[in-house]
């Protein structure tokens, strides 16, 4: 094993934030495998991009020896919000959970060593706590700590309602640091204070504190928004390798540096060579090359760039064109009403001579179907005859 | 049984809110018995005067026909305040629970009639809540609502911690209405927010929503501070006849009215008259043993009354009289040390000799042992010789 201040050097790469320093180096010291935790909802069970991030980071401490804990939060996701008031959160059936917490583990394994990993469930020590046990949590904290969350914080200043349950969910949270006696907690920069309940607690119950490893959030393809699956603006895990390819080849060239920073196993200084020597479309190839043979294979990904290259000379797309957002409600447009909004056709029935010539592509290939609905949350390049563009992304 | 409109005026009478007055009258029209609930801290089986307002107006409505509750709240009981922030809030055992319910019954029964009274235990449906139905109750009200109890906002202001788990308390009391079907829920003044928590969470459950009735706040023997164990200003239920009578003589005229109007089943007219036509000395020897007739017997009070007579004439006490108040920390002081600080000895071995010569009295009653120490929360006059006399109050 490599001396814990190296583990401590790879741990901290790319790393928004480690806390606190020192005692994670001392517990690295003792030379024992630490025991890790990344914590889960079980409501979303497409993981995408976003969550690679954290995932890798994990990976690497798999691979020097440390013990990996994915915990599923099935004892708040089978309460869900009783309110109602936040439709990301049904409350979930033990069944769907499970059917859920399947898929998780079934895409985490693309990145953790499923050997290597623990699957846990939090109901396991939280329906015990009983009535007064949960009463016992809640009284381990106080409003004011709690309302330090910067969530919390907002919604209080702007009369938001915030229901009670809401201020047990960090504490029941915590409790599983506490359960599992974890070492470390793994999480995305907006997970900060979440994660420092667990530290919290833990003090409270005569543990040793876990440290906090924070990974940077992932910019969705908008290169603003954090990826997310209700933004739409994701590549999940499970898509198809062509889709996933395409997605990455629609980035902007800003955002695909921060991919390669977040996404790539390329080092920084392989990284820094890239972009002084190489194109960016093909570095942007190369990305793409990557993440898809991650996801599915190399052979996967050799055909991915195969034919991508093949429409790109055929078609002969250009770095730049003009950008288009089409607002849809999630319902998606069909193609020959996208065709008119994107200025490609003066009419839809024009759009659809269009595509009866064969002259209407997606991606650079040709649209056959006069009906074909664009759904939202996708993005493409459409293309009519050889020299209009349009990048286009629908809502 | 008499009308629903007689009823609710008998219901009105010294309380200090009906609400809603309308929903009362609706209920009591139905001519069926309704269901009374009373909630009691198992913390304090000591009950003194103060809960015999609201118990008083209960037995009203039990010789009316209805069905009274008095429920234990040993769920929270068992609990206790686990910050250990508020030491009049231990966790107590089981035994203790019970042992504190039957102390409990036993003086509640001098006021209502036991055959008659339901005693309930709220850990009978809160405990089989479990975690996952705490955080459900939890998730029916919002922080913001919750914040509107005088004692949070106060606290919240003052940047005083409150804890999570003071924020489920409420709730699992209003919860408590749901679980009994509450018509009625009765409570001091002070409690009003709690009983409205009642009130919405059975509209939450879709029951018809309990009728609240506040009774005033009784004052304490100071005749400011509301009457309390913890303020030493109390007379207790179980206290000697002796004791009972001796306080009640004790305070000022104007309480005498309040308790009158408070304790007394005296009518408002018969309470008129005796301002109009009596001696304040002598109406207050008439409240003194109705009240030891109560919780004692008539024949303990007449001996009080005679006891008091004697040693009134022996020493001529007069009305009015210096008041001192001794703070001691609860810690009581000896008898020399007060005779001194009240000024009616230059010093403790006069005080001494003071006894020795049986002319130290302490309501009308000569000192005996010079090492005789005064407990904080008592009262009475001290007299040296025949003409000097102090109300004393060890705090």
């Amino acid at each position: 094993m490599i001396s814990a201040e190296e583990q401590l050097s790879i741990f901290k790469h790319r790393a928004d934030e480690v806390l606190v320093e020192s005692e994670l180096l001392a517990k690295l010291r003792r030379g024992k495998p630490l025991r890790v935790k990344l914590g889960a909802d079980p409501t979303a069970p497409d993981l995408h991009l976003g969550h690679s991030v954290v995932l890798t980071k994990m990976r690497e401490m798999q691979d020097l020896g440390h013990h990996i804990i994915f915990l599923i939060g099935d004892f708040t996701g089978m309460i869900g919000d009783p309110t109602g008031r936040n439709v990301t959160r049904p409350p979930l059936t033990r069944e769907q959970i499970l059917a859920n917490a399947q898929t998780y583990a079934q895409q985490v394994f693309k990145i953790l060593d499923r050997e290597k990993t623990e699957i846990a469930f939090n109901s396991t020590w939280c329906m015990p706590l009983g009535a007064d046990g949960m009463i016992k949590l809640a009284a381990t904290y106080t409003l004011a700590r709690l309302m330090e969350r910067d969530d919390f914080k907002k919604r209080w200043a702007e009369n938001q309602p915030i229901s009670i349950h809401e201020l047990l969910y960090p504490l029941a949270q915590g409790y599983d640091s506490v359960a599992l006696k974890a070492d470390i907690e793994m999480g995305g920069t907006d997970q900060k204070f979440n994660l420092m309940v667990g530290r919290e607690l833990q003090k409270q119950n005569n543990q040793e504190q876990q440290c906090l490893i924070t990974m940077p959030l992932l910019e969705g393809l908008d290169g603003v928004e954090k990826m997310s699956k209700s933004k739409g603006n994701f590549i999940g895990f499970a898509e198809p390798a062509q889709e996933i390819f395409g997605k990455l080849m629609s980035i902007s060239d800003e955002l695909m540096w921060r991919y390669y920073a977040l996404l790539s196993t390329k080092s920084d200084a392989e990284v820094a060579a890239l972009k002084q020597n190489v194109h960016p479309k093909d570095s942007k190839v190369g990305l793409a090359h990557e993440i898809v043979a991650r996801y599915h294979s190399k052979f996967a990904a050799d055909k991915a760039v195969a034919d991508f290259e093949a429409r790109f000379k055929q078609g002969a797309m250009p770095d730049e064109m003009p950008e288009l957002e089409i607002h849809t409600s999630g319902r998606g447009i069909g193609i020959a009403q996208l065709t008119k909004q994107a200025g490609l056709a003066p009419s839809t029935s024009e759009a659809n001579r269009l595509i009866d010539g064969g002259g209407l592509r997606i991606d650079g290939e040709a649209v056959r179907e006069k009906g074909q609905i664009c759904a939202a949350g996708t993005q493409f390049v459409l293309q009519a005859g050889k020299r209009k563009f349009v990048r286009i992304r629908i809502l």
